[in-house]
């Protein structure tokens, strides 16, 4: 059967997150209903990873198989008249049977968004985590470039995480800051070759503690090593975080997603 | 009695605009029950001007007197925490007694955002006007600069503007675009002394109409002339404008808003 791709960005803030639950709204619920629609069938969709409840995606890759014939534009166009508002397929494509949306992808790159000024955003309040006081970019980056490479993450894995093994390789991490209206915009982006549940917001959550000075980056570094949930810092919201793009072997022609603040 | 100023940020989707009327939730009106609120006494707040419903601000300011004594600090925090989630003030300072919001202000400054790409977007959808088609932007940009100057601008004003004269000058007109993801954001800034009603709107709906070859350049410069608002482009979608700021003599020491996108 002909298996397509499409890149999918949402806005996770109504949603439940991605995975079909029991009850809910969920962006794999909603894509498959509008696929399923254009298909004439039911049809499953398949995506590079879970995102949690109020995590957005910029380029969510999708796979699903059909036996229907349409045209990229065809599937792109009906799909995006039977999503909601909040959702929507950005490119559509024809791929080689043994294309996996989960299973093919080689790394996944997140950015998280912290808004830091002395009074609460009105505009970006779905799209930042909003903090009052000023963060040291130089320690937290310190900090977190010492955990590049492959590690058993499990001190910032989530109680409730189902991966089989804690081991993650952390391939890049960009800490960023740039000054927006009356406050500071701090970005931070990791790609790993996968992630652990709440990965990036505990990195996030600890590497506050250490940019605004409540936790040394000795200790940061110990975090790590001793595997320890209970002493890194808080789970950052999920507002701030966004699934920016799944990377896939060049020979699949996936689009990047670039160039977007 | 003393008299407070305020930069106020709003999301405007989900308000009916500035204006308090008899139904519905204004800005004025929300902001009107969290001063009142914290003031302990009925108060009535003055804007720099009016926006339409769905418009955003960045700063509005606003003006307000009042008998309660309080530091900025605690006006702060205290409005804001009566204001809803997509209501926010920025700042606030007290202010000379002949200081008011409208009739001080000596320009205003507005932005309209286009997302000119194939699919329609779903993290940007409530703050810009989504496009299929690519523009012009050195026709928009000849087009608009020869608006510059004072004139009347009957033909970009709304049927039901109840301004008394139509005679406003057009201080500067900015009109750029940058990549973003798999399409373009266009932006146009425009500055005057003051607006009409749906002036923006009006604007970038006929500099659309130029930029994607529908009307010639010679024709929209008729179209001011002519002082015709049935030739002029349609009404641009309210979700792309927002305030970006309102413009006061430099001994008053309002902050300005920069650097903002």
């Amino acid at each position: 059967m002909p298996r397509i791709a499409l890149g999918l960005e949402y806005d996770g803030t109504d949603f439940i997150g991605w995975q079909i639950q029991p009850t809910g709204r969920s962006i794999e619920g909603v894509l498959a209903a509008a696929v399923s629609f254009v298909a004439g069938e039911p049809t499953n969709v398949h995506g590079s990873g879970r995102t949690d409840a109020g995590v957005h995606a910029l380029q969510q890759v999708v796979h699903f198989e059909t036996r229907v014939n349409r045209t990229p534009r065809q599937w792109l166009l009906g799909i995006n008249s039977n999503l909601p508002a909040d959702a929507t397929v950005r490119w559509i494509q024809e791929m080689p049977a043994d294309f996996d949306a989960r299973r093919s992808a080689v790394s996944r790159r997140y950015r998280y968004t912290i808004l830091q000024q002395a009074a609460r955003p009105a505009l970006l309040r779905r799209r930042v985590w909003w903090l009052r006081q000023a963060l040291n970019c130089s320690a937290m980056t310190a900090t977190a470039t010492g955990w590049l490479g492959e590690h058993d993450f499990s001190a910032f894995r989530a109680a409730g995480c189902q991966a089989k093994s804690p081991m993650r390789r952390l391939m890049a991490v960009q800490i960023a800051a740039r000054q927006h209206g009356m406050g500071t915009l701090v970005t931070f982006e990791f790609t790993a070759n996968a992630f652990l549940q709440h990965m990036v917001r505990n990195f996030v959550g600890t590497l506050v503690a250490v940019g605004s000075g409540e936790m040394s980056p000795a200790d940061a570094a110990a975090i790590l090593r001793n595997r320890d949930r209970k002493v890194a810092g808080e789970t950052a919201p999920a507002a701030g975080l966004v699934l920016v793009e799944a990377l896939y072997p060049a020979h699949y022609g996936v689009p990047r997603c670039l160039d977007e603040a």
